[in-house]
């Protein structure tokens, strides 16, 4: 019998187990919910992972819920459900929670007033989730392009009416935006500084990995010194939203990610199950290396294995 | 009588104390060499602060050694060398110690392997001083306007032979060195990964503060997870050098500096007399503020006050 309540002492539940085809059924029967994780889990830039569509009809099928937590804050919900469908997956916005609309909606929790402007260090995600929750978004691609020429006399203007900057993965990162992030930040009075997310790297084409949101964020804090509010994995943030549409229990969730520090500790933060997959940006040896504190409950190679033990 | 002997206790010793037309003559008597951060203390920008040319000319009257120590990596000694004399100010190449120089000593002392290449996150003064030094520095300006395109199949392409990683202020970071500064941190085996220095920020014009090298090198940090090798201050490496020029007494040498976290560190962990001026990033309430931990043994509004209380 496999399951939760038997999994062992503590010391034994350090130690993640593979999924094995004597212990796939019973895990598989005792979740209600799947969260999915999408870069390194369900796709590798735009290129699906090898047979993930089968195995999430197969999931479907049979009556398990399926979910996606992204802190991929460059596209927004509705951004995210045209992805999905171009890559042949029927996915409705309702079923996609990701960083960008988790900063979004902590605005809106945090009575954000809407008369003031976010200043936002990023892609067009987070611009169109603050729109939608009724904020005025600023800086964003437009400022991707905006050189600073460090001149005598040069003076840096910025909006003085700036209450919250919001951090997340962005290409066109340059000195105009940290700097225009930093005078906010420092200046402003109660200025928020929002990270959608920490991810150190991600796979944002399908070959190669490459530095993260949490490359974007370390410089606004290397400027500013201050640390900021994150809303993505692994702050469990999103999980209130996302039990106000599934109300499910936590322990009959499982979350299912690439990374240790993200995914599996959001999981494990929680309370849900977890299993890591090593199609994204952890190895085997990441997870069994002595200094690796955080254990997800099972391992896999894929996502498809699920599939593929599942049919043995 | 004033001087370190009599500094009092060690809880006496935490609280810096103004300089004072009581206290001046016997500290500049019992000073042999000068060591003088440049931006916020000398110029700022391309401006001199008020009347440092006067108190400058009068120190070296009264025979006092004068060395300027900067963060600032941007120029080489000899750029330096040059910046001075355009703003009326005689300084031999001998008489700076910048950290792009810093950098490229580090790499000559640890015997670098000449044909490998560097890779700079920086501006020019870092590939001049890497020159000097004999190596091959690659990246830097040119790089500033390279783009990326996460496009599918996009490979993002490095050269194998970079060993070492030098990362200073550079106006022009992007997401391309970013990628490339990640690329051989991780991937090239026993790569060095070098800070020029760690500022928040830096007054590189006269009416404001920007984002400093420890913004671009937070970033570095964050995307690769690891901490760098700081050659700047306030890590003592530049000291070595500076002795083997001016082979003084370190506990006649006085640290002059408006940053707490690197000016006056260096001086105390280099065991020098230090002396905090507010003309630059700190201001007297930080100083005084509970958190601070980093006690000058004197210190006072600018650099010139030195001229006025010795003319008192």
């Amino acid at each position: 019998m496999e399951g939760r309540a038997e999994s062992g002492t503590d010391d034994e539940k350090n130690v993640a187990r593979p999924l094995t085809s004597d212990n796939i059924r019973s895990f598989v029967d005792s979740v209600d919910a799947f969260l999915f994780d999408c870069d390194g889990v369900i796709w590798k830039g735009n290129k699906l992972i090898d047979r993930v569509t089968e195995t999430l009809n197969v999931l479907r099928s049979m009556g398990k819920n399926i979910i996606f937590v992204t802190n991929n804050s460059t596209k927004s919900r509705k951004q995210y459900a045209k992805k999905f469908l171009r890559l042949g997956l029927s996915v409705s916005e309702e079923e996609i929670f990701c960083s960008s609309f988790a900063a979004a909606m902590f605005l809106k929790v945090n009575e954000f007033p809407p008369d003031k402007k976010v200043y936002v260090v990023g892609e067009e995600g987070i611009l169109e989730e603050l729109e939608i929750a009724g904020f005025k978004g600023i800086g964003g691609p437009e400022d991707g392009k905006k050189l600073v020429d460090l001149k005598p006399n040069c003076y840096f203007e910025h909006d003085k009416n700036v209450g919250a900057v919001v951090v997340g993965f962005d290409h066109y990162i340059n000195f105009y935006k940290l700097q225009y992030a930093n005078l906010c930040i420092r200046e402003n009075p109660g200025c928020l500084f929002i990270a959608t997310n920490r991810d150190a790297v991600g796979h944002m084409t399908d070959l190669q990995e490459w530095p993260g949101s949490g490359t974007m964020v370390a410089a606004v804090c290397g400027s500013t010194q201050k640390e900021p509010i994150v809303v993505g994995k692994p702050s469990t943030f999103m999980m209130d939203f996302l039990l106000k549409r599934f109300p499910f229990d936590t322990s009959k969730m499982c979350m299912v990610g690439d990374r240790l520090d993200t995914d599996i500790l959001f999981g494990k933060n929680a309370g849900c199950r977890t299993l890591l997959v090593l199609s994204g940006v952890t190895s085997l040896s990441t997870l069994e290396d002595p200094s690796n504190e955080i254990h997800p409950e099972y391992y896999s190679g894929k996502l498809s294995d699920v599939l593929d033990l599942l049919e043995e």
